[in-house]
């Protein structure tokens, strides 16, 4: 590892470092003429549950550090969609999320320490163990989320929590965006659900098709809920959400304690993108907005897809704002295909416009960096660059991603 | 503000930002020929109840904070000691902790976004309003901490919660240390308390001298600790935590729902500092261990006040290994005053040996500066240098605070 940076260093050759390779914004993409650093053997990982904490090589997958935390009694919260195919690396690189966040949290959230190798081939430990250090600047923060810009990161250093206790889910449909949308706004100003996810009405059809589980094709949308209170407050808090759903016309409810059957239900959701890709080239959207202006992007969202005349079913984490557009396009329609270039970068300008982000939990990588400035303003994106070429001056580190730099 | 640090930009003069001063490593301490900066008078905040936000200036108290979250059935967690005189921008600026951290976290955890002022007096947006938001490098977290280093903070989003469950308090005296600290790892690894706290038997003889209100004076120490979750599970976690004490043979244990007798016994720890100092100057110490070396550090420290001749007060937020060791002087004894001088530096290089911090929650600010390199290593020290000279090339902002950079 080290070896090859230090050869890459002293040849002026790129290095993109790259996980399981789920990511969707093209972060560990190679680059012509550059070296593509694997790290899926990688895969070392050991659990102190005296300390809950697991300490991880970067190969490892999600999933599996899920389960060895289980075999604890322990819990890692992070789950993103792709969780059982996705590495813990590419997780922290890029600051994932998933379904759990509004309760729980992102990545950056269980990172107690990382070791990297840094541009020049030095590694460095960032952080260690424990939940209050502020010795210096946080620099493990800083490298969350840099998506191998400034180092390679090379083990991870976890924290686990006790195990989630069983959770009561709720489906609820609604036949109007907008009753929808205030359900979701009532429900996060009342309670802090441990899931609230949105599928719209293109995608419940699409997961319909694919699974025939019988779901309310003529529903706007439907909302996916969930609450892991203790037994007494859950039910409170159920109850509570069913009559939120009702008072804003829910056209239909149903919630359950039951593992199995609360399975099925999420199992809808987390086949949203698999069932929209069976109508076409998908091209996926991570926008994020202030949880008050939901409705205005769900609302653009459906206008723009109206404009480009590029079907748009748009799956959310309704509860932190964040959602996933995801165009779908006739991969036989080249004119189409443009289009849907344009209304790819409407939706991220429509984000930023309501004081949003272009990207809640996928990255910038290659795809979205044309839009990064939009997002974050020149000054922050020149503070951004000034950081990188402080830590990578020949721009070795996955140069093209994120950042549009010359070497 | 801008027009202070062009200005001061401009003609390369210091600035050190300064909040409500009640930081204790000399972190917006004055510096010859410099500006401080006093945010005092930054004192707007709003309240968003439906987003549970807060737009808060620097200035602001942290209390402030709490009592107008609390106006809208909201909570901001982060509780320094100190929260009734202590700034916002300044607990910011340190990343400050406290007591609730061990289940909530630390301030880092609640900033969603900040304005701050570079050192070359643009004024910059780092994040948003949101939690999920990757567009870039999180320089917001960056800043996080910074001790006025890279910027000046005018103000703060801060991410607020539904209020605290009414806790239950639980209070247990040993006879030994070791008890004591077992008990600690056997309540940590078996649930989340919500606080848990140590004094020492110095400690409890000094508060129970300023307060009368009857500790048990021979024990080596007394742990609160405190749980919120809901009514029934409350119930089962303090049983259980009162039979750990038990089995660690704890000579007295007490507990409560009743929030008066909770609020004395949290005063009790709370009267710490001001207890101990009236045996003598004070010089704190804010040292973490990862937990399983809690039991090493409090040891060593009791070596080290025997060695030095001088007497050394623990008290502990035990839960998260952050402990602060309080060197008591006597302001006539000037031997002693160097001896403690020896003391202070022994008690940090010890934290090190045992893979810990030199600073928890305190930051490193004048104090501690030269003990940094040995916390976090010389390529780490190297990365920090790096990342401030990028963006504050002269050295205008808090020089002599955390590194020691010449002008």
């Amino acid at each position: 590892m080290q070896a090859t940076i230090r050869f890459a260093a002293s040849q002026g050759i790129p290095v993109v470092a790259r996980g399981a390779g789920s990511g969707l914004s093209g972060g560990s993409s190679a680059v012509d003429g550059g070296i593509v650093l694997s790290l899926e053997n990688m895969r070392d990982m050991t659990i102190d549950p005296l300390t809950r904490t697991a300490v991880v090589q970067p190969g490892v997958f999600n999933a599996e550090v899920k389960a060895a935390a289980a075999e604890h009694g322990l819990w890692y919260p992070p789950d993103p969609s792709s969780y059982e195919f996705c590495s813990i690396g590419g997780n922290v690189a890029t600051n994932a999320g998933g379904l759990c966040c509004v309760k729980y949290g992102v990545t950056a959230d269980y990172v107690l320490g990382m070791e990297v190798v840094l541009a020049d081939g030095r590694q460095v430990q960032l952080g260690g163990t424990q939940v209050k250090d502020v010795a210096g600047l946080n620099l493990k923060q800083l490298f969350i989320g840099s998506e191998g810009t400034l180092g390679v990161i090379t083990e991870i250093t976890l924290r686990l929590v006790p195990a989630q206790r069983p959770a009561t889910t709720l489906v609820a449909t609604f036949s109007t965006l907008d009753d929808s949308i205030n359900a979701v706004l009532a429900v996060t100003s009342s309670m802090r659900p441990s899931m609230l996810e949105f599928m719209d009405n293109y995608t419940i059809n699409a997961v319909d098709d694919l699974t025939g589980m019988g779901l309310e094709r003529d529903a706007a949308a439907m909302l996916v809920i969930q609450t892991d209170e203790p037994t007494e407050h859950a039910a409170h808090e159920i109850t509570l959400i069913e009559q939120l759903c009702q008072e804003h016309n829910a056209t239909d409810v149903f919630s359950t304690s039951d593992a199995d059957e609360a399975e099925a239900i999420i199992a809808a959701r987390r086949m949203a993108i698999p069932a929209v890709e069976r109508k076409g080239t998908l091209l996926l959207e991570d926008v994020g907005v202030p949880l008050p202006r939901l409705g205005d992007l769900v609302a653009g969202v459906e206008q723009i897809s109206q404009t480009r005349q590029v079907p748009i079913a748009v799956i959310a984490h309704a509860g932190d704002g964040n959602t996933h557009p995801l165009l779908v396009v006739d991969p036989t329609d080249e004119e189409q295909q443009q289009r849907a270039q344009l209304a790819y970068g409407d939706v991220m300008d429509l984000a930023v416009r309501l004081g949003g982000t272009i990207t809640g939990e996928h990255g910038v990588g290659r795809l979205k960096r044309p839009w990064l400035v939009d997002s974050i303003g020149e000054d922050a994106l020149e503070l951004n660059h000034r950081i990188k070429k402080a830590l990578d001056p020949d721009n070795i580190l996955n140069p093209g991603a994120v950042y549009d730099l010359h070497r």
